[in-house]
């Protein structure tokens, strides 16, 4: 029955009670509980128990149980590697036989070289074969995230002897639901959805009910337009070709969630000049250096500013007045650099800018720039003169305010715009490197300013 | 043939051919090429258009077709309204009848509350009824993403019987890949995939063969707790039902992708401070009149900073030297608090940081403020030391950055972890928000500090 109900963190199943069953040595009390489980809930209490009760559940599961656990688990980086080296090492091998292939690329993906090899010595030649193909492609391409196990029909099949061999490969293929159609060459001629093939009439030809208009991907496809063509085309799976139009594998939906949640959370670690080991998680120490780069970076880029700002110390020591308005103009200035900075990374992220549409980007943001500009600058002058009724100091600073955010916004722009060209990934130029380098301008065009106009302010 | 390929933003079909199909009134060969299209690229042709040749199209589909594109489209939220007001009411009506009604649900809900109710005026009672018992719950929910398009089994038929109804119910249905299995009152009892079924003896009880353990979420449970479970899962649909354990609908992995998709961009674009109206397709003054909110109410705050620094203008007057570091001070401040800012943001987001460990984020966070704040005021004492020979400074500075990086770090994770405990979104708590909150801070630690020993600077 449905009793069991997810209420926020709650857990769907007794762990005392496993934890109980596996120390008293219940092998088969443990092993129908636990095999009643979803993988997932598995994988949770299989993470959360300690090195001695995973020593037992080796004992008592089998490596192809193990490889279901190992399919769904989400592990920090060096836990697979830790996690391996406690199993015997023929069950490791054969768990990681079990596993769908990409599952087990990422797997053996995180451990060293001597590690890899000798797993893969270890299973049998077929499958690591298989693997050590998927293992050659590329990180971040279709063909490092794609599967091999998939279900393919000759065009000349009927639907009848099409429906046999789905039901004969259905427990091996990481999905039916959509059916490639292949010729004798092995190439991609066709698709279909097993809703398509259960509904249609069992003597017909799959070369007359398939769909022709098949959208495929390369094995070199950034697995972010991989991505972008799955959810636009609402695909629960997608195939991965060669340049020969060979079928290499596939790429099912599962696996994209976890790209665009991964970008998506690298663009936003990035902004926020973090890494994404310093989580939740991380113990302080861990977090501090995982953080301190950054800020040691950016303090030498400061000191930098502050050096430029010495050559200022005469102009300050007339008006002190001036330093009071520092914090506002690369504030604002620097908040602005950021929305430009956000609104060019999501753009290149999505495609949306693309070469002939750069400049099309940097000339709005330039006219976006000089707008903002206008307002900020007018609204500063009318507030110092209305608070402060000081009108030159006003207009001094209005004009540093204009000028400063119509060069963060066009440098918020430009900077990635020109990362991404130069083949590095823009949302490098995170957050708090822009807002740094615009501190900089903005401190140089106010007192820049204000010392060409000395006479007039004092 | 599978000849056309995706090549960056290259289109999959002939604009051009298509434009003068429509111009020269060849309603048959129009039909004939564009039907053989994806919904998505009819979408993206339908989308690009211009009015007149969008009659031409209203003219040659039906709304059933018609509907088909409506379901994939990716519209702004004003050209939904737009484009149905071109269409004849009655042809809008039958359209939107046509549509999931998830898909339905979220078209109306772009329409102003007259225009609704004159398009369920319209359609057949039944749809409207289901139509409007979607429209009633709370935006973000599960219930207002999910869809009444599913198949339902009874746990006392056969494989057999089982079936003959997914046969019947696909052209229907959104997905008939799960198939959810309820008992006399409606109530979701189990769940099969179509996998396991097609593998299954046809006189088997689906009872006997069903899965018991059925993940649901509830109609009012939040879309990201649901996205999140589906994820974790890999899930590619999931039941929504309601406190009496009765079936409402299903929520297929499509929407998840929006949805997480959506939650990301949004995450982004608060820590930028940009709206997502601010896309790379707005023209210069709605971009902007996006991004001039924020930057107006900064440069207020900023004013605030300014007018608080106004009291330290004697202590600034005495020793001009002080103003020269203050960008260094609050932009590494600010660095780190908007780096404890995504950390607690993310860690809400995805569901680790619950009321329990709140109090462990802080203490966590009081612990990195400590590391990071020393390291980088000893990393300042020593450059300025070194570079400047100044040792009064270099400890006035240095201690002042290792404060505001301390304070900044744990304002950075408390003002989220507050909010979300106070019911608002803690991504409001935006990057420039906190930098800004942060500058405050740290200048008044810093020239507090200043004034207290202002002679043993002097």
């Amino acid at each position: 029955m449905v009793e069991q109900k997810r209420e926020n963190n709650e857990v769907r199943y007794n762990e005392e009670f496993l934890q109980m069953l596996l120390m008293e040595q219940e092998i088969d009390a443990f092993r129908e509980h636990f095999l009643a489980l979803h993988p997932y809930d598995q994988a949770k209490f299989y993470e959360k128990v300690g090195p001695d009760i995973r020593q037992t559940i080796y004992l008592y599961l089998s490596p192809e149980e193990m490889a279901l656990i190992f399919e769904v688990i989400d592990l920090e980086d060096d836990e697979y590697e830790q996690f391996l080296s406690e199993m015997d090492p023929a069950y490791g091998a054969e768990m990681l036989s079990h596993m769908y292939t990409d599952d087990a690329v990422d797997v053996l993906n995180e451990l060293d070289n001597e590690q890899r090899e000798s797993f893969l010595e270890m299973m049998d030649s077929e499958t690591a074969e298989e693997i050590n193909e998927l293992l050659g492609y590329a990180q971040y391409t279709a063909g490092a995230i794609m599967t091999t196990e998939y279900v393919t029909i000759l065009e000349n099949s009927t639907v009848r002897s099409a429906m046999a061999v789905l039901r004969k490969e259905a427990p091996n293929a990481e999905t039916i639901y959509y059916i490639f159609v292949v010729n004798d060459q092995r190439q991609l001629v066709g698709v279909m959805s097993l809703r398509d093939l259960i509904i249609a009439d069992e003597d017909i030809l799959i070369h007359d009910i398939m769909s022709e208009r098949v959208v495929s991907v390369k094995v070199g496809d950034d697995q972010e337009d991989v991505a972008q063509i799955m959810r636009d085309y609402n695909f629960l799976a997608i195939p991965v070709i060669d340049d020969n139009n060979e079928l290499q594998g596939i790429i099912t939906v599962d696996d994209i969630i976890d790209v665009i949640d991964e970008e998506a959370s690298d663009d936003y670690s990035k902004l926020a000049g973090i890494s994404d080991a310093d989580d939740f998680d991380a113990g302080p120490f861990k977090a501090a250096m995982t953080r301190l780069p950054w800020l040691i970076i950016l303090l030498f880029l400061g000191m930098f500013t502050a050096n430029l700002m010495g050559q200022f110390e005469a102009t300050l020591e007339k008006v002190a007045l001036l330093a009071v308005f520092i914090p506002l103009i690369s504030g604002t200035s620097g908040n602005s650099g950021t929305q430009a900075l956000a609104v060019a990374v999501r753009g290149i992220a999505t495609g949306e800018v693309n070469e002939q549409s750069k400049l099309k980007l940097l000339m709005k943001e330039c006219l976006t720039g000089l707008f903002t500009g206008l307002a900020c600058g007018v609204t500063v002058v009318a507030i110092i003169f209305l608070w402060k009724h000081q009108i030159t100091i006003g207009l001094l600073v209005g004009a540093a305010i204009c000028c400063s955010i119509l060069v963060a916004t066009i440098a918020g722009s430009f900077i990635p715009l020109l990362m991404d060209k130069l083949g590095i990934d823009p949302a490098v130029a995170s957050g708090p490197f822009i807002t740094t380098l615009n501190d900089v301008t903005s401190i140089l065009i106010y007192l820049g300013l204000a010392t060409t106009f000395i006479n007039q302010i004092m």
